[in-house]
């Protein structure tokens, strides 16, 4: 989805929505050899840049989020929204949807 | 959706319904050159012209709705429903398919 | 559907049902030339004519309505009962289905 | 579905369930003169023959029934469960299907 | 389903499963003359043999049934697990697919 | 499903999940003469060997289970997870699948 | 799904969500024949590395787990996610997805 967004600074989830920036995978080899870009695989990890507020209850309370800003995700593999700013790529997610933290 | 609505302002919204107008991409580049039409992506950002008073909860309560009048927002590449006053086109989404903010 | 209807009035819906009339839309322009019938859109536009006492939520008692007689509505693109009464069509929505009030 | 019921008066609906009958269309015009079949249209409306004792709630508590007994009633195009006694097919609606009372 | 099932009485239906043995049509017609075996209609009428305990609620609390033993009941055309004991076919159905009560 | 399982008393059904072991159809007829393996069909019927502690209500609190070890019920004709100890083969269902209880 | 985690153990599963690793199939027979790749079968037998802090019930509280580190569980043919670390595969399940603990 393009958008006229001059900083991703500026988007501030809804509800339960987690904006997450995929970690790029390495282009070259531990010896420092490029890897042609067909053999670069996509990796399922992303770093949490905003988090929503998070969804209501029937009652209209918050419930609480299960990741916060800098925390390191695993993401799956399909869904997610995309939000592209100038030539980057962002996604947001439900919080819900985020498979699990990576404490590295 | 054609209507014979004269000015866009009457259109009262229900429920967690929200009005939005869609911003436009710019027709020509920073330097001024006009974009061929099929080069001008569609964005996915938009203006709130009207909030509705909310979704009621099972006991008749409204619920809060997220975005205000006047809030610039991320909206989703699907849904909604177009409405056409005049000329001009507009989209009613729910507010929770509303993805963000965007504070610029 | 066809009905043995006499006249519309007798017609009340039941729950949260809305019985609109579509408004036609203008079969000649402003300076008074007549249209030809396929250059004439449908308006996606209604009078609300009559209202259900509401749904009822799970302990039996009813929700309100979001309409009332004589509203003017904005209907969905898709969906709808309708019904014949003589030669005119009306339509019955749910009331969460009807997008918006136009206060004009 | 063939029954061996005798009348249909011993039918007892369960739950939320209508028993309706569907109103005949006229097959000759005001003038008298008959009409060739293909032309009568199936109207969609009917008379309420017997009505049961309501849905039960999460509580086991009966949640009230919309139509009562010899109401003129608008039923939908589609659904219900035709019972054939005899040659006489009559039609089981849940209460929340039927569209509207008939005033007439 | 084929059972090793001695007799169709040893049959306790779990929840709210209704044992119901089907009703056989006729298969002369009233002046005694037997009907070939294509022109014999399955009824959609059957007897309660059995009955379960009823449904949980969210608080574990049982749900009342419908219908009882010996209660001469409306099946539905479709649904029910049919259950074979020898060479006599039963059917088991949740309480709130039976249709209604036959008080004949 | 294969498994390293030595014994299927080691195996502890979770939440209401239920595992059953398939009654063997005879055979031979009552006469002692062996059927051809064609003509035996697979019977619905099996032993209870093991029961999960129940669901859970939205609560956290346990749902009572409907069967126990050691009784002999009616299951579906489809569903259930296959679990193969060795060259056995067992299922485990959840317990609002089970029909019926065989009291014999 | 490729990640660049470089330790399993750094991996917390969020919600209800269990990382297992799957057990392998011995790949000789018990008298040492190495068997071929072709016919080792997968197993649906696994170990649990870690587990979630639990599910939200509608109120923010957690439910609780049904499996715990170090359990020996049956998991389901198919579903979970996938996650690669290095040249091994583990799997992301939901709690009420894993279908029995294995006690040996």
């Amino acid at each position: 989805m393009s958008t006229a967004i001059r900083s991703i600074k500026s988007l501030a989830p809804l509800l339960d929505r987690v904006l997450v920036q995929r970690i790029k995978a390495e282009t070259k080899t531990a010896s420092g050899i490029f890897l042609p870009e067909s053999s670069v695989k996509e990796l399922n990890e992303g770093k949490v840049l905003a988090v929503g507020p998070g969804a209501l209850d029937k009652k209209g309370q918050r419930l609480p989020m299960g990741v916060r800003i800098g925390d390191r995700v695993l993401i799956p593999q399909f869904g997610g929204s995309p939000v592209k700013v100038g030539e980057e790529e962002f996604h947001l997610f439900r919080d819900s949807e985020i498979l699990a933290k990576i404490n590295e």
